[in-house]
């Protein structure tokens, strides 16, 4: 219903929303990016087989720029964490993404409030590091993880910039057999670097720490180091305050949305945005008056 | 002219950009930031005055932030940066950031590419390293130089995250006297970090250098690093796709800007808008149910 475009659809999943109010807030929000290759979907099956362990109930939620193909892949998440898919406690379900420019679904976000709503006391939101997606992550989550390797050259290849100065936690996947060595040496440079990036209001040092998903090690003290983060940050209650001010971005982030789709549907915008899109790549013409041209077809109509 | 909000201004204005695109595109634009106190005005007016030794016409246009309230500091400027302010071959000018809620200017850009057209050869643009400006400046430049101190500590403070990665070359100022040796010992440590951050698709390595500005040390070899860069990335034309890249984000960055400065100037939606705020900072409305409240209103009016 979150993701139907019916308008009855809507008002009825507004309703909903309001309805729950009372009933989230009480979670804790993880989000996981990493590159392809980094062991993401072995990792949050790991991590949360670890979690429902200790009695947890997940949720795990994927924003996947793919889908935008694929139009969701719930049952490639599916397959890709099966032990955690048949947990009684976890729960697994990819979002599409929406069709805005930015490129982010708006109802993630949404689907998030639900999991909470319905109980489910750790929400994991899964991206990919590569596009514009974290960032989306990063305004909706207590907490952001981003999965590395010892390599650090391969990875970093398809790794957006920002991001590990986004991060409260690095961690460093795959640190087995042979690999062990130099992940404790990736993880000493990785905490050394992080000493030179602006702290973050939240009084929190980002750490950098290592797991080998597949032999289920290290991920007690992701978990701790994660609890640590929640204690410091809701006693000087910047966990609070980060919340209210992502709900009040979330509202203008929204308003963005859905004023740039309402402007992209225009018929004739639409028509003329190719053109005018060339000849500003091109040099023909100034960015400022090919928007500016945009701009009066669609106030045209409206006002006309 | 171009800040002018007149509308015969400003159809005259978009007369004068389409008919200085011919002359654009020769000059080369650097972003300069630092948080305040690593002395930004002190560095630019003595790297001006290098570049202007070397026969160089260069333009310092700045976006302040706290110039959204002084409405433009012009006279603060050029007090601070006298002797670059009185060389015919420069010339400052602050420009004053916009009433979007990005909070960035939309005219720094014009003025940018009147500089070009007017025969400016290097165009630098500062901002204050603490909030969404520098964004918007890596945007609009072909390189951008951060400014650091050695200390490492007071100006991380106030340092937006996000920044060091973004940066082609970090600048350690003030190195001089006491302070030579931990300068060089700070560049060091924040070179080993940059190897460690995602390279960006320009083929470039960010580069750590010292300088004293007030000693004018150093300005000879930031200007071989820039020269550098622009060498590397016109031979395999990352500096043309960037610009490119760079036109038509601005475009839509105009587009975005003006929908939601028309959506914010809605009599009904600025009356509703604060305590709608004030419902969603408290958590007894959805975000995302506020953005849709706010909407209809806005359209309602347009279709009535």
């Amino acid at each position: 219903m979150f993701e139907s475009s019916l308008e009855e659809d809507k008002i009825l999943a507004e309703k909903v929303l309001s309805g729950i109010m009372p009933h989230i807030g009480n979670s804790l929000r993880i989000g996981i990016t990493g590159v392809p290759g980094v062991g993401k979907s072995t990792f949050i099956e790991s991590f949360g087989k670890y979690l429902t362990s200790l009695g947890k109930r997940i949720a795990v939620l994927a924003i996947d720029p793919s889908s935008q193909k694929t139009k969701g892949s719930i049952l490639g998440d599916k397959t890709r964490m099966e032990a955690l898919a048949h947990d009684p406690l976890a729960y697994i379900r990819p979002s599409a993404t929406g069709a805005t420019l930015g490129g982010v679904s708006n109802k993630t976000r949404e689907v998030m409030l639900l999991c909470e709503a319905a109980g489910f006391e750790i929400i994991i939101i899964e991206t990919v590091g590569v596009g514009q997606s974290e960032t989306a992550v990063k305004s909706m989550v207590d907490f952001f993880l981003l999965l590395m390797l010892s390599g650090a050259g391969d990875e970093l290849q398809g790794m957006k910039k920002g991001i590990m100065e986004m991060a409260d936690l690095i961690v460093i996947n795959k640190a087995d057999g042979d690999n062990k060595l130099a992940s404790k040496k990736a993880q000493k440079e990785y905490q050394n670097a992080l000493h030179l990036f602006p702290p973050s209001d939240s009084e929190w040092q980002p750490r950098v720490t290592t797991c080998s998903a597949i032999e289920k090690e290290g991920l007690k003290e992701i978990w701790d180091l994660i609890e640590g983060f929640k204690h410091t940050t809701k006693k000087n209650r910047y966990f609070q305050t980060n919340r209210q001010r992502q709900n009040l971005h979330w509202m203008q982030e929204v308003i963005k949305q859905e004023l740039e789709a309402h402007f992209l549907r225009h018929p004739q915008v639409s028509a003329n945005l190719p053109e005018l899109e060339r000849q500003v790549l091109a040099g023909d013409i100034p960015a400022t008056n090919a928007a500016k041209a945009l701009l009066s077809i669609y106030k045209g109509e409206q006002e006309g």
